[in-house]
């Protein structure tokens, strides 16, 4: 089971500066075969199908627990699209073509099937697909895909960081390749204690490091990079025994936190009416305002 | 943000009866287009893109939840796939053939690609895709469109129960259906909210009630349709706008419970070693556990 | 069965006024999800799969016309695309880059593998897909479906209306918009039969007026909105058990009317000799014409 | 536009032989890349971008009314499907499994999707693509893709034919193996004319004669092979400019008909209670009826 | 077996011309239904599964030897690509987004997933697949499939032609146009010996003579229409029972030649730094020289 | 460029036992996600993108090499396929349902579509598809996915070999276990070469042993894992730089040989007639071995 919380990990800069093509871009992270749904499902499904979970209970805890900051990243990385798109039209009448400014656009499923909210594709509008999951149910073979994955995710962030200078799309990205770059050494070092193999020597891949990268490096700053969460109050605490001695580039400690980080309000999204959305006008605002105060059932 | 407990929503029975058609039918309900992967990311997007959300806060807390407790649902629906693949072969040396008892199952991504554990494919092996998922902006045109999808999500679930009494489906599925139950009915309520028109009258589709199944009806016995959760400590409590009155079938009076349902142990699974799941030999295990208590880096 | 006619159902405007990318926004409208292909086959699958037909006559009417009616819509957004098309590219020599003046266009399917004509695919180029036939077999449940994919079309419709103003696509989208909003409130009529909600109340969602949308506007003043068409000398005209009373946005009239609606020429296309359409020579006109006004076999 | 009759093109054998693998080969002839959709749309799509209509007027006749036959097979396969599923389940209560009877049918789809009706897919429910349709709008290269379509499409009749005989099946198949095979010589006659090659002497591929099928051959012998209908009571009579001439298997003189042929009743489907098909209770009945023969709108 | 040469067709002129969209153009020959990866795997999925190989051995040998010269074609297609990619993004510093340059290139695959390299998909970049592959095992058939697809091909590659007059694009596919056409009259050759009709007349289809295109034209003025291969030292000599006569363009002689074309140096390709490939820093190679130039094993 | 051999890499049992689902089993290892086809298309496109091939030429020239061997390999399987699909049917009259022995089999395409032939799609009959290619230009990462590639192939091939019995699958599977296990460890050891890291240590994985699998160990026993080729008489030869040393499982030296491996004849595959396979008769013989010998057009 898992428990939501009406927070995100990093304050996302309020900014309107629309770049439909930089949403498109960003959507690669999101719903692309190298994406957080990717990283998301692919923990999520190998946690449901761990075998022998008692005697590798730390590889278990590792599994469950990085699939909830996977959450937390498919979430932000929305965020991180939808403050691309935002401001991307104006408010006409529909003679008037009020969407005319983004027919252009690469990703035509952005306006036409949503209203300027992230969706499950990638940067062509490719849909995420569950054939993006890999589960072989051994040991080494799951944690070396998943070092792969990470790696992939992380090139792949280092291009999109690079094709835009959007201010929310850098500063997600910038956070995630730090957040991401723990899950690479977390999975080299779960491979090093699988097989004594000295994998956590192969990073970073590519062999830039995220420090040249301004809004990755002031979060390195902070050690971010250092910090292992359990997200739970209670279980999965034995990772610890994965996330120790440290970090293979900088040589700090690695640490690992029981619980969550502390987050932060989760971004207001204004209405679009050219888009319908949410399409309730003040008067309709009146009369539900009076539907959901009333006791009991709204009808009869 | 979303945090991960170490539990499942119910106790699945342990039962050898391996029914790899019967995986596969489970498998519906999981990456089928009304499966539970579908029901988890139509809200997780949905809550994303929510636009107005202080306006309709009731609304938005409504969707928000929701997404937690469908996280649980595509957890609890893959342990049942598990447990019917459970046994479907015996160990045996390569060359006697191991794994021939399934060779004419009806899924053979189950034994070939992963290690007889659950993927988010539907009955056919077709992946989930994210063009699943329906994120139109407009609030009302979602709510219809959601309370539409959970009517669908529950006739599918009705066919699988039918399909087969394998006890661990049957207990998910008939758990699910009461469950799934309770989110039609609460996207009909927000609907009437939202619009003042009875849909909750339309309920259910199927017209054929849960209490017809053995295993729905006894969680309705305990009231288990009539609640609503929070699924956070402090967050979303404003559902208590919506799922209120009493419930449309047997007209019992609608709770909203803050927090989580409580949770049972989740299944263990044991080692496949034709399927070479988890691989770890009795001698692997003590080099792993050796390295799992060092201090440090395991390798230099 | 179907019979053809050689008509269209309204003038669309004979103008040249290339818009490769307006003629890709209107091609969401023909193979997107929600577009024409999707109500056709939705319909035409119900109609062969409809069960107890003769108790239910009416609702098997309605979908049984509907279906034919949609073959019209289809017909008429692939001439809307074509019109957007024409006049993409001029005849030049292959060396001097005929089709570079479409090279950066989005959708490169028009004129790579097409000759600049409609094609069974959305704005992105994906194609259509038998998955978005939903036919659960439960009356209520198709129905409940149908009114909601004829609210997302419409959304849809109302989307590309606002991103181009070119004017054949308006003039195909602005009747696509009344005729659509007819099959709305018709099954959102078929559902109140069925159920005795007040389902139509609802309509429209969203909740902006066609009348709003000048080129829909003058087709709503003409009473197009009131009508529905058996699209059948004789049969299906049990269609008016349903189709009765008044339009719930402006309170007209409904009428049945038997047959099917007057047509209009469908527009000529010319050739296009960079894109080798249809690539006849006038030498070969002159064999070709010979050859067709021969008696018996051709060659022997 | 088209108009719709409430009959299909032969009767089909009322027969309960339930047999789920034999429907879903059918469903290769339906969604398959060679399936009925598949003439069904390349026809459709190729008629609506014809270039140069007035100057090739017998081809552009020959695409637009062979299209409106086309939807009759679609409609027939679909109802031979169904009749493969006919009784494939029990009514029983859920408790004892009335879909356990097809828990192990290789097309789960059928019986969890639907209810037991045909689909837009093919034998492994892969769904029917637009991806599937060709228009290069060269007319040479438009009716060689045709011609070799329909010699495909052919191919896979013959086959399905051998891999049942199912009454209903072989019923359907072995009349559009007749049907089909006029297509086949219509496209190649329509190439001899375009080129001046006898392309029909490649007839038939594979060379093995329909007579060899007595479900075929039946009605060879009442010389369906020859006809070629415009499906208008008024257009596209120029075909016989194409199709003259004598049949190139067997000699017999080749002949339009203006029209259609003449149809059956379309087969009644039973209500499948196990599904929820149409789960209308004889109670709701009653209610249907009256709100049925209600004046004007049901619910205010 | 294959057996590799350090070599290529033709000699592709270097010349830095970035032009993403023409390469996304180009990827249509590669990856699209019509590219080279089709004719490729058509022809090797035919010869593994040819039948009565003895009995026709002229049929077999044809299609075995055009799949060797195949397989050339995908590796000119894909230098083709990267040479229109060549130059596209400047060695920058991350913050300094290197790649905007080319946030608004139709096809963000090239830039994000890949180095600005060629892929297996199509001008969308959708992936090829093997859907696209056709065997029926019939002899004829699969004869008419090779000379209708090659046709097809054909047409994809004058149109591409047409879109762009990039040196390497316009190099390599006058080449392929001639090598394409060499195809399009070996099975039309192959098809008049299975079958006696004259399906060489049909050639070219588009009717446009290759020689309009000067790319191609300067290949023909050298004889290479004529040439067709074994590609191999000692097999697949009976090609010359098919591939005899005239040209039925131009009618000059035809000739069977053993073995392979002459080839080029296949062109270098430099580092892309701002896309970390291959991402060797000047201190790696000295490393990796000094482990390559080690006896035995490198690490113990 | 490549050139093509009449031979295949091992001698295939000729025994008749017909099983489809054996078949479709090892059609995983053709077009599954880690079948030939992939492994194939991975090294080929990575060696057309491939940048600073000078300074890097033996990772060049292991790219290019082991390329054409996946194609001997992708022939293999083809050919296992083939030859458990063989007597799948009897020959029968059309009437008397020879395909119906079949009917049930898990994959419907063999028999439907094809002629009893294997085709690039994966154990449920999904084709393979081009999204299935990484490549990201950075060589260390481009090798951690190929060792990871091989390593998911191996474990798929053990699978499939512990599925099935049949010899040929057998034969086949055990040869390409220890060709695939050469292929690990070169990828392994140019990992280390690339970055030092013993990354060879972690082979085999899973750490069952090839030696376990008869059919495999009879290969080994010949040294066939030892043997790694250029398949190229003078190029590539570099590749001793990578491919030295012993290997990391039973210490034997490792050994570059030039050229490719003897062959072994292509087996020969006899007409289905019920598949109209090839589908020419004995007097069709007479005519085409006219024609073949004819000299010149054979039409004119």
């Amino acid at each position: 089971m898992f428990k939501r919380m009406n927070e995100i990990m990093i304050e996302i800069p309020e900014v309107e500066k629309p770049d439909a093509n930089a949403a498109a871009a960003v959507q690669e992270l999101l719903g692309g075969k190298f994406g957080e749904m990717s990283t998301l499902n692919n923990y999520l499904f190998q946690s449901f199908n761990f075998r022998s979970k008692r005697q590798l209970k730390p590889f278990y805890d590792l599994i469950m627990s990085i699939t909830a900051e996977e959450l937390g990243h498919v979430e932000l990385v929305s965020h991180a699209v939808n403050k691309c798109l935002n401001g991307s039209t104006k408010r006409k009448k529909p003679d008037q073509s009020p969407l005319e400014a983004v027919k252009d656009a690469r990703l035509s499923y952005h306006f036409l099937a949503g209203a300027q909210g992230a969706m499950p594709f990638d940067s062509m509008g490719n849909p995420w697909t569950g054939a993006y999951v890999f589960n072989s149910g051994n040991l080494v073979e799951d944690l070396l895909h998943n070092f792969f994955l990470e790696c992939g995710a992380r090139t792949h962030k280092m291009k999109v960081y690079e094709m835009t200078d959007h201010p929310a799309a850098r500063a997600v990205v910038g956070f995630l390749l730090v957040r991401g770059g723990v899950h690479v050494v977390a999975y080299a070092k779960a491979l090093e204690v699988a097989t004594g193999v000295n994998v956590t020597k192969l990073v970073p891949i590519p062999s830039l490091s995220n420090k040249l990268f301004t809004e990755a490096h002031k979060y390195e700053e902070k050690g971010v990079h250092t910090k292992l969460y359990t997200w739970s109050e209670n279980d999965f605490s034995s990772i610890d025994q994965i996330w120790k001695g440290t970090h293979p580039e900088d040589g700090l400690p690695l640490e690992v936190i029981q619980g969550a980080p502390e987050g932060f309000p989760i971004p207001d999204a204004p209405a679009v009416e050219e888009e319908f959305a949410p399409g309730i006008s003040a008067e309709d605002f009146k009369e539900i305002a009076k539907r959901l105060k009333m006791a009991g059932n709204i009808s009869e």
